[in-house]
């Protein structure tokens, strides 16, 4: 059981930290890569076909073709973070605007944090333990809300 | 084994059939609901609580607020499909910018089929031979794409 | 007679404040609720039925589902005012384009003030004394433009 | 009790229609007005001015400063209704987008269903029958949308 | 031979600042006030009605009614000036998407110097040193952008 | 007194024909150019330069350099007209948001009536006779939204 | 000398047909492959890699990632081209916002023929007989639209 | 072997800076000049027909003629590069949307580094000393973005 995080670049790496929070505070396994589906194609390609991780998260801004790259070398499930820019609308449909037969799941700008739990919530299709940390984690949300 | 497709609307079948045909195609169970989230909340969170599936499909258009919805009820992976109208801005921006805590995974405008694989996806994380199905799919469309 | 504030998230609190600050103007009884549809569809919804104002005011940004959750548990009047982000689009749309049978009055990005002047604005309707201090408020604020 | 309906031109009948139906089936009173804040400022002012009623809707497209036109001339509450063209987003925001100090509720594009429904709440806040009809109508929605 | 710029705020005051500096250095009479579509909708037409200015500027922003509201008072020609805010959009469409019949020119966001020499070029067609001033400002203008 | 109406491509020629229309209607002598800011930037200039009237109506879509090209090559005021197509905001941005220094005043997409009656309204500053018959517009108009 | 056209998809051949008129009348060598980047990535790596063009143009709709995974495999100049669907801006901005290091030159949305009128300008750097056709194809433009 | 870059004002200076950065880097010849499509036409036209450039970079903002104009009177290919401001979306598609017979190949936002990449790839079909430096650039970047 692991996640993969890929970052186009370097610069995405506060997005890339709120998804390795939440994984780490659900203890589940994860590898970070930074590699672009623009300027290294072929490595992205190796990345993920070599990948032992069972979803990835694929964060990236501008014309953002990471996680849609990454989608299109695998049919393990993607998850793709649109990064916020100058534009934003860019990112988000890039990521969104998937065309018919390859599947990206997109979460909300910069929500790095969304694509993890989405990625446990997968994980914890199979995996009871992981599903009851879920249900805890939404309970304490709750508790915060309402607490104020 | 199973995913439940809901839609917020009759008028969202469209989309709807095109997630049932691959799921038809990969045999993978599934149940179909018309459950909106402004009309029928109480209903919805029925139907949602009660559901033996492992993953949500939401359908909606205009202030999509169904997969978000569906969310706020389960730990269960939730993808949502913005359904196209007069704005189409407005489904895929109610459906991605979810905020923090509760992830959807939206697809393309339009995109149940998109929904369906991605679905499938998840599943084929423990089911080896959906994955070998997803794999002979893509294959497929490969050859249709360089075939011309 | 009384007006029900909800907001998504405690972030929202200075949007919230400029609503407080024109009921306490028009000394219109009031409820402030940290309550979100995604996070706390239940609470929210207990909030709601069991409210006992006569109008709700809906706070939320990015994919804000709250207004029209609100809607969806009420028939009373419910007034929806979309907190700015990065975005912007994203909650305006979701407030505003409700679909039919819910419906939700949207005020503008961040305008607090207005929706409470709305809500006045309709309880007003029964109330004289209301009214006349809205005439008066309005009086005062064309001198505040022509006095320059 | 009455719902005066303002539209900006003839040609936005077919939206106005919309709301008349709803406001006649729940025998709400109800006065038709065609006025152009831009082509007819001064009898606009006078409709408004002289109107018995309790609640405006505006009804507009393009730069729709109709239902803002509206609420500069009456302090009893406005709900303004983009109306569909080329652009969409031109009468959205300018219907939402208003100023401090003058509220207007905006429901969805072309959507007078809801703006009927949004001042038949209103009304009802001091009318128990008309809640109760209300009511009712919610659950022949909840009906319709479950039984499919 | 005057020009009337008329903002619907203080607050756009840096952008009438800008058509000031223009108006003066080409010694052209004008007059500004301060006066708000929706919040003094009666002192607009006063102030319209009365002015004995040839050409009006309207400068605002949000649901940017003012521009439209002076062209709906006067048959003499009126400029827009959309004022940049949180969306921008919506000053931009609510001044440009004027209705047939009522016309406003609209000038770039907070281009109050454009809308100055725009005036300034229309009260020039009878007036040959006006002209002559505007070419030598442009000639002006030229060297600069050469002169780099 | 003289209105040259420019048009970038014989497709524009519907929004041509409704300025023509009005300008007809009041009698206003008119010329119309076809000439391309981008395929005939010469020509343009020529046109542009050697041309006797007093106002300019420049309509294009898409990148819409027209209007500011025309402007480029005088100081002779001019009226933009974006024309819609598949995007619309290319050319309404086009033609609102130019450079400080070379002004174009923008009337609404497709909008060359209105485009034909600022120029009226511009031309009517010095002609008396031409302000009557424009006030009488109005009165029509104003009766016929009126008269329903 | 050659250009290779690369489509996304069978269905955007109407906007290649547009390139392919163009680079006939010019007798330019030019190749056609339907290749898709999320689809056929290793196809079109292999297209992309063992081509004998010069110039590449890249056609695509939605999250139009096929520009620029051609890009990534090349140092040759690639052309994209956006196709229209039901959002225009996600082609348009896909194509646009390359990151740093990796080109792309995006053309309007349909604009198959300026995509080849570029790829020629390109070659004509090295082509007198081409430029002086492309001159003459100017001339014969010009002489269409003055000659309405 | 030249490339001339062409800003529409100093403002833009620090985008063509990029542009500048990486000539350097890949020591090809240059030429810059600040000439605007608006403010003087004439010197833009005169600088573009006497340029000995091989390829024009045109940068600019707002309602970004430039490169349009640029492209309006020279047969050789021409570089759009948009400057960001309060709206972005205008320099964006007014250089993206070109009309057909005149192409302009755009690059992203600020990306003056790409506007060069692409001349330089440009210049490389006839310039294999040029086209491995081209290589080494792409194989320095990927080991950045590897190593990280």
């Amino acid at each position: 059981m692991k996640v993969h995080i890929i970052m186009g670049s370097k610069s995405d790496e506060s997005v890339a930290e709120k998804a390795i929070k939440i994984l780490e505070e659900f203890n589940v396994p994860y590898e970070v890569t930074v590699a672009s589906a623009h300027r290294t194609p072929d490595y992205l390609k190796e990345v993920v076909e070599n990948s032992d991780a069972d979803i990835f998260i694929g964060i990236a801004g501008l014309s953002a073709a990471l996680p849609g790259s990454i989608a299109a070398h695998t049919v393990k499930p993607v998850i793709g973070v649109p990064v916020s820019g100058k534009v934003n609308l860019d990112a988000i449909l890039s990521i969104v605007q998937m065309p018919p037969g390859i599947p990206v799941g997109a979460v909300g700008l910069d929500r790095g944090d969304n694509a993890a739990l989405l990625a446990i919530e997968i994980l914890s299709i199979s995996d009871e333990n992981l599903r009851k940390k879920l249900l805890e984690y939404r309970e304490n949300m709750k508790k915060k809300v309402i607490g104020g």
